[in-house]
């Protein structure tokens, strides 16, 4: 780089410092609340919170920032993470300019207390008490949507592009219904076939100490491959991962006295989360770039709960170790039990707990309503009666409460609408990966072996690498030379479950 | 207040409201630091955290509040707290003022992975792996204090002043030879007795369960009065205290599986410092003014820990309960005899596991080692060597170790020389409390019948509301009617002990 060069990526790395070391502390702000935070503090450290989004934001609006953008767009010799550094930053300033001060900071505040109410409300099934509250991050999402939707594009679109830059709405159309062609019969029959052989699955709701599972579980993911000189399991309510950079990982399971299947699949999931974040690179972490865009990333977490976790390969080295946790409970259950028991499909009404098979069309509903809801076509009022009648269009279930329906998940009170269609693309995603790495090496006889080391590094050097400086488009054809196609995923379906 | 007084304090409000959010951000990393992150994680994260302080120190050093310090110390009519606000953030300015931005960043940096180090250096007892460490910090510490040493101030007096305003090197040397005095002939006298007729304690020292002791350990923390709805108890290897706001104080405390006493009483002595913190006035929390200075949150716990946690009259409600959770090791030991267990006073090497007696000489042995070091009297090669001389002249007793000598305090390795003094001037305070407040009330008969309120609301209603709007001096005065008087500490230990 000449020198010229050098002085204004210094100074453009000097920004760089000082946005990621406000965001990361926004990032330990979320997950000390999600798992530690006394119930009395929200309030008192939203206020906190607020100021420091402010803060977030005046970085980034500030005016020297776009003379220094122009500057750096100009460079000759950029790398290409380094470019889309740069228009990653541009396009967090341009989000960012389009919402006036007070507005970002109110709606920074409201979403670190909102979490708290949402979570009373459905402890309550009360989804009244919470209808006001989610009626308010509503409008503000549509209204800070609104500040930067270009001629003709929806709200819903704007939102989309946050998560998915490769989805709009008309994309996402196509997908979902092609999804839908596919799996709705198979579900059906599915359920026809389980429900004349019902599957037993009893042994996995009996008592299992809770000391014990969280050392199963913590052996678990370090077996799949998630480092704990560099990482966390703790427990919250809702499992997730987040993280402050690659070498601070931190994902989340919830354990249930009776069940052995809950902290499983969670741990399994969430450690696929994490081990992505682990296998950033030097250059994208602590970045904007740093973990992965979302449907990537649920594609990697889906990887490893289902294509992995579910197959019986991969029991086949680990289950005598789960039998001798829980002698008494597992003693008697041969694996290939086990095995059936956790692959059972039943249609349920909860997303979290639902099958491989069942999961994408828990995710279009929610597709369905938030784009409605979005785009002014549903009201907060109108959304539980929504709710159940695509639930008993989809899986033929209907919820009797709040929290089995309307107030069942935590995205909307997080104000996040948009995020959902990220779960079905990483399904599809990991479906066709799976395909893709099967042609390479045996992927059974790797996880029969209990070699897991090279489905990860794989992983790490085709994916996680890249950090969020690709998309899932521009990965997928680098990978398999096509673009995200369901069919991998139905064909997946069918040959796993027919 | 007049229009264009409220538009001042409005402006000066505001900027209270950022720097207690990057303050609050820092903190929040600290206690995650020490209770949570993973190993790995501490080089990456310094260096947001560095960020992060600079931020911090930019906001007090911009020239605007400068002439906003002018207009809001000029306000009439300010409250007694508001106007202590004022001054407590021009002396916050003057500190941060004091040192270039470059140095402040470093310092930060450093004392962010420093304590990594020292643990490391003390698990392996290797003073020669951290003394580069320790020789970096103390010379940045110098320097910082010889930005603003006032004529004829030694650099030791800066830093006291820092956490003692009430409290000047030259008085501390009166304190601490008139502890000495006390203290020395009666540690020896009571240390002969105890040798003819030794404390029996093992009982202490067999297998308890820590899953037990954290149950046991949590009650206890409420019944002593820790609001558990606006607090946390969590673990880390040094038990410590710290706090977002009133509403989320956090203390921790250390289980070992071999040793009951050393859990219970970190908790009763963080708890201390946690009800002292819950029991911050709405005006001072959130604030500079939060907490409490550094003595006087020190004689709140030491009063916790040693007047009541010590006391027949406090188990006597409470030891039944302890029998029960561990009958086969406490069935057969009698109140009396857990009692004088947890009283028995021996000269040891180790500060924190020292009793109520001797514990004031291992402050006294820091006292006098830190002033030397800052004030170019001793040198870090031979702090070792005098560490071992005093503890064999004051205690009789010598280190074999790093571990048990010159690494064994976290302090310095975080950066604090000058805080040892708050130890001792607590436990002093402490004694002036508890004989004045046994004048209003029988403190025995209220620990008896279980009715620790009267206590907690005095104490609340007296110090802990004021956070560290009025310092050490100024409460005792209007409490008892006199400044610090050492004297009642030494007549406590005396009657209590021989």
């Amino acid at each position: 780089m000449e020198e010229k060069h050098a002085a204004v990526w210094k100074e453009f790395s000097d920004f760089l410092e000082r946005e990621n070391a406000v965001r990361t502390a926004l990032t330990l702000f979320d997950w000390d609340n999600e798992t530690l935070a006394p119930e009395a503090a929200a309030e008192r450290t939203a206020g906190a919170y607020g100021v420091l989004s402010a803060l977030y934001q005046e970085l980034f609006v500030s005016g020297s920032l776009d003379g220094l953008l122009a500057k750096t767009k100009a460079l000759e010799g950029l790398s290409p993470v380094e470019r889309a550094l740069v228009g990653r930053v541009e396009k967090e300033r341009n989000r960012l300019l389009s919402i006036p001060k007070e507005e970002y900071r109110r709606f920074s505040e409201l979403t670190a207390v909102s979490v708290q109410k949402w979570s009373l409300a459905k402890k309550q099934n009360d989804f009244a008490a919470f209808a006001p509250v989610l009626e308010e991050i509503l409008n503000m999402r549509k209204r800070f949507a609104s500040y930067r939707a270009k001629e003709g594009q929806s709200l819903y679109d704007v939102l989309l592009s946050d998560y998915e830059e490769d989805f709009t709405e008309g994309k996402l159309d196509v997908f979902f219904a092609e999804l839908k062609k596919g799996l709705l019969p198979l579900v059906r029959e599915v359920s026809r076939r389980q429900k004349e052989h019902p599957v037993t699955c009893d042994f996995l709701f009996q008592s299992y100490d809770v000391e014990k599972q969280r050392h199963w579980n913590k052996w678990l993911a370090a077996y799949l491959g998630f480092q704990f000189s560099k990482g966390v399991l703790a427990e919250s309510e809702h499992p997730f991962t987040t993280s402050l950079h690659k070498d601070d990982v931190r994902i989340t399971t919830h354990y249930y006295k009776n069940n052995l299947e809950s902290a499983i699949f969670s741990t399994i999931h969430e450690a696929g989360h994490g081990i992505f974040e682990q296998g950033n690179d030097e250059e994208v972490t602590q970045t904007l770039l740093g973990g992965g865009t979302c449907g990537v990333h649920e594609s990697q977490s889906r990887f490893y709960e289902n294509m992995l976790g579910r197959s019986f390969a991969f029991w086949e080295p680990v289950y005598g170790r789960l039998q001798k946790t829980f002698p008494e409970q597992l003693g008697e259950i041969p694996p290939e039990a086990f095995v059936r028991a956790i692959n059972r499909s039943q249609p349920g009404l909860i997303r979290t707990e639902s099958d491989e098979l069942t999961y994408c069309l828990h995710i279009m509903i929610r597709y369905e309503l938030e784009k409605r809801l979005m785009n002014g076509e549903l009201s907060v009022g109108e959304l539980s009666g929504e709710w159940n009648r695509l639930y008993e269009a989809y899986l033929g279930v209907v919820p009797k409460t709040a929290g089995e329906g309307g107030l069942q998940d935590i995205h909307w009170a997080m104000g996040e609408f948009g995020y959902f269609p990220s779960y079905a693309l990483g399904n599809a995603m990991a479906a066709q990966l799976y395909v893709h790495m099967n042609r390479e090496r045996n992927l059974e006889e790797l996880l029969r072996a209990g070699e897991l080391d090279w489905i990860s590094g794989y992983l790490r050097e085709h994916i996680h690498r890249f950090g969020a400086s690709k998309g899932m488009e521009e990965l997928l054809t680098e990978i398999t030379g096509e673009k995200l196609n369901p069919g991998y995923y139905i064909e997946y379906l069918k040959k796993k479950y027919l």
